[in-house]
């Protein structure tokens, strides 16, 4: 019996204990051995449930019981989630989580942690939901320098986008959908300003560089005030505007953004549409390779986690580790030139490649209205 | 240092050898220590190349030699490969490979041997080239019953079938480009007929489903009837014509196909044109995910070897297994009703699903020039 506890038991926390319950047969054979867990902490007692009976409210029990070799963390936020991870982890216990806003800000500690003690942090769910794309970046690319990762993160914005194009909705009606069909939290703000990409795109950036990448050092946009007119006027050029979180190598710095751009139709990532999620990393050998998915829900990111445990629990995979770092080797966004859409009163046209401070400088003269990024 | 040998110097083999030298740093970085390629074994013997030292012609030096740890068999085909691969697992060395045939053929006896001696046989690259599939299915997936896989795995094929259907070109001009464009081998008929698509189901399903699935059990068709009629038919209907591999879990049996299909604009397959491989994966939990990338190439291919070199010498992720088969549970590909595409000599259309016995009974009366299953 490899006994587990569940830190809160909210939408995934109570589906990693779905997978377990429902997938209990394949589990156990692979595992060679029963996943029981044991304990589930939450602030709300657990009723009417099949595991009602493994409610706790004191963190010290779960900690102090040396049956419990591994813990789900299914909290979210850095609160209570670093507090309790830490403790996990200088005990011994290995800890798997989706919890990127913990990952993206103390993944390097708690990483050093973990192989300090020779166990297991490991995040699979924390970005693409149950999409594979840390484990497939850690090893299965090991052998490429990764030059650019360039990905929509967010299922969300992804459908609030994909309803405002297709269906000429309007940014407040497509939100709107999006919470009534369950794609948006009821306080949808960290997805629609950027944030949600902006630390996920940090946890693979740090993977894939070696270095923890601070969320507060990426220059991130949200889609509030990418307007319809915006949107058709990319279709009629051949694009689609999608929010993009995209990083990568320039000799030894790294450039980061999260922004809404215009995505050319020869780009795989034109495709993704709804909520899925599309992650393109391009190494100097693999070149491109792209994972595609639902990005979120339930069962999805809890089967990512189950998966985790499954491999902590066999000690199938060793640690990732990424170097602790203040992020003084990211570049400004500003330093590159790109193309950019502009549109103004009486027109709408795609620049050459340009330093946004140029841009800036036109600005007041052309009256821009609104100036969007081209991948 | 850790000590390598390479079996056979073509294009990927090179193509490893290539990784290690351009990568040395980052790979020397996450390894600890240098990957130092000892030996090469080829029937001809390497000039003009910065190893050319290493080259030896018999394999019992390399067998014999306490230093190697790792081979990588870059051979192909299941003559010396088998042999040479069974000796060194024997042997207590790990073995790393894309050679496809191979693991399709004889997989299971294979990892058998490899999981007595506590060694590894990988092979990442055997399935989609740099794609990483294989390790996401056995460990990111771990959690899931794999419900299907469908997949579009032979680059080659979907080259010829893009072209036939962007610029109107023949069968035999779109292949003739592909082997003007190093897209197909001197002798394609592997591609063409389904081979290569039938090899890597086999592997993938019997990884994703726990036996041995033998080629010989798969129906397999190739694409040399499709006509560049059907090809325009299809777009007339909102479909591309793919060679498609296909696999999944009724019950207690599994159906395994390998055919041209009708993809509709609805799937994610529909836009993967060119040499680009797509691989859909359905889990119970997870819903649809999608692999997309370069199926093949020297540097793609090689460095998913050069990956499984290093995670094997790590002793990063334990060994794949599955069990032996004679492929017994494999359903007749003909008691699933599916949807076809038909063409007779003055009008084409869709069916309703039907069992193919039924289309059989009506292909006189009907006088069907053509039929290709929807996806």
């Amino acid at each position: 019996m490899l006994n587990i506890a569940i830190l809160g038991f909210g939408n995934i926390g109570s589906g990693v204990a779905d997978v377990f319950i429902e997938n209990e047969d394949i589990i156990t054979k692979k595992m060679g051995d029963k996943v029981n867990i044991k304990y589930i902490l939450d602030i709300i007692e657990i009723k009417n449930h099949l595991l009602s009976d493994r409610y706790v409210n004191d963190f010290d029990i779960i900690l102090n019981d040396p049956d419990i070799s591994l813990i789900v963390e299914t909290i979210g936020g850095c609160t209570w989630a670093y507090k309790y991870t830490k403790a996990a982890l200088e005990k011994g216990i290995n800890v798997v989580t989706p919890n990127k806003e913990l990952v993206a800000t103390h993944g390097a500690e708690l990483l050093k942690i973990a192989a300090q003690k020779n166990i297991r942090y490991f995040f699979e769910a924390s970005v693409g939901g149950g999409i594979p794309i840390i484990r497939p970046i850690y090893n299965c690319l090991a052998a490429n320098k990764i030059n650019q990762i360039t990905a929509i993160l967010n299922g969300t914005t992804n459908f609030i986008l994909t309803k405002m194009s297709n269906e000429n909705w309007s940014f407040d009606q497509a939100l709107k959908m999006a919470q009534e069909n369950g794609f948006a939290e009821p306080d949808p703000s960290d997805d629609i300003n950027g944030k949600d990409s902006c630390r996920k795109i940090c946890i693979l950036s740090s993977l894939a560089f070696g270095k923890q990448l601070p969320p507060e050092k990426v220059h991130t946009e949200g889609i509030k005030n990418i307007t319809l007119e915006d949107i058709k006027n990319a279709e009629l050029l051949g694009y689609k505007i999608k929010l993009i979180a995209k990083s990568g190598q320039i000799q030894d710095s790294f450039y980061v953004i999260v922004a809404p751009m215009f995505v050319p139709r020869s780009s795989p990532l034109y495709n993704i549409d709804d909520v899925f999620n599309g992650i393109v990393v391009t190494g100097n050998a693999i070149g491109d390779v792209m994972f595609y998915g639902r990005g979120a829900g339930k069962l999805p990111t809890a089967s990512a986690v189950a998966a985790d445990v499954m491999d902590a629990l066999a000690k199938n995979t060793k640690n990732i580790t990424w170097d602790l770092s203040d992020g003084d080797y990211v570049s400004d966004y500003k330093s590159q030139p790109v193309k950019y859409y502009i549109r103004t009163n009486d027109k709408f046209f795609i620049t050459d490649e340009l330093f946004e401070y140029e841009l800036e400088k036109q600005a007041k003269k052309l009256n821009i209205l609104s100036k969007i990024r081209i991948i």
